[in-house]
């Protein structure tokens, strides 16, 4: 079976050409997105210098959504829904890993989560019933991605309505090196997005770059 | 210096007496609160009998709360305002360590936060700058604290507005064998309980008595 094609959409931030990197690492077909495609061409270029990977393509938002079986979305808060937006009939029938955090800047350390809850709960309502939201990668620190070390020091706990889209979304964490747990219906994006301002908060302190680990499973 | 004298208002729980065993173990004059007092004495019967330690004082909220230096609340959240209420002229001047959860039955495993956010939040509203809430213990599996093993698999996140307070906190999460965190606010309280969902929802999925690790922090 052929692998599905992964696109990153907003894929030039560190966190988004972490995934893209280890993603192809692991043989998926990775599709860079950004608003401007030259952005993405540039990450597509970096990528390619620094570790020697090489994208399938680097577009556009709106095409690289269309060239998606699977849609990921790593973008500041702020431009979360006008993306969405752009690309709502590109996501049809697919699954969107949203790895938003409603940060509210400049107090990211402080929780301070919107009227609807969470950018999960957003993405999901904006998107409807077509779309199979899954919440994903919030507390990753971005830069462990980008390294030389295969497995990462942080679990990743995936909410979102549909369990099936779920289990697809653990599966490409564990191919990037991250042990994934179900953590309950897009609701619970809640718990992941608010985590992340207290895990800033706690890299400001102690300075470190802080992840967590769920304890007390047996697998 | 003499150590101070911890009062576990509805002390009478799982959770309640497991912080009351550890605290005593660590030589800490601990006093046990209930609504009813014939109920704080039952319980403090039961970690005599079952553990062989002796609590201080086994009475009502109100004198617990009156004889207590620092104040540990843990009723369920419907109880959280009244027993509050009921404490406020006692709590003056003292820290209250609130280990309340907003969480809203039957649905315990679906983050459902309360308009103000937070238990923690509800709490330093209504008691006002009199008072130091610091806001902890959310996420530990209340069944490990009532073991022979010293130290537990599970981090604490301490949340306050007061810096001194939490680390105070701190301390006595350390005494009681868990690792703690300055978490920041205790706007923050807001990840640490809708934490509590996502880690019941995991229980549920995974059979398991699931707790949280931060990583990435060198101490």
């Amino acid at each position: 079976m052929e692998k599905q094609k992964i696109a990153i959409l907003g894929g030039t931030g560190a966190l988004g050409t972490g995934l893209a990197l280890r993603w192809i690492k692991a043989d998926y077909p990775v599709i860079i997105g950004s608003r401007e495609s030259q952005k993405a061409v540039a990450a597509a270029d970096h990528l390619q210098e620094k570790w020697g990977v090489k994208v399938t393509q680097a577009t556009d938002n709106v095409s690289a959504a269309e060239a998606g079986d699977i849609v990921v979305l790593t973008v500041p808060f702020a431009h979360q829904r006008s993306t969405l937006k752009s690309v709502q009939t590109q996501l049809k029938g697919k699954i969107l890993i949203d790895v938003t955090v409603a940060l509210a800047p400049p107090k990211v350390a402080r929780v301070q989560l919107p009227p609807e809850g969470s950018a999960g709960i957003i993405a999901q309502n904006l998107l409807g019933e077509a779309v199979n939201v899954v919440s994903a990668f919030q507390n990753v620190p971005a830069d462990a991605l980008q390294s030389e070390q295969s497995s990462i020091d942080c679990d990743v706990l995936v909410t979102g309505n549909n369990v099936e889209a779920r289990e697809i979304v653990i599966q490409l964490a564990a191919k990037a090196g991250m042990r994934a747990f179900h953590a309950g219906p897009i609701d619970n994006s809640v718990a992941t997005e608010a985590l992340t301002s207290l895990l800033i908060s706690i890299n400001k302190r102690y300075k470190a770059h802080s992840g967590i680990r769920i304890t007390g499973i047996h697998t």
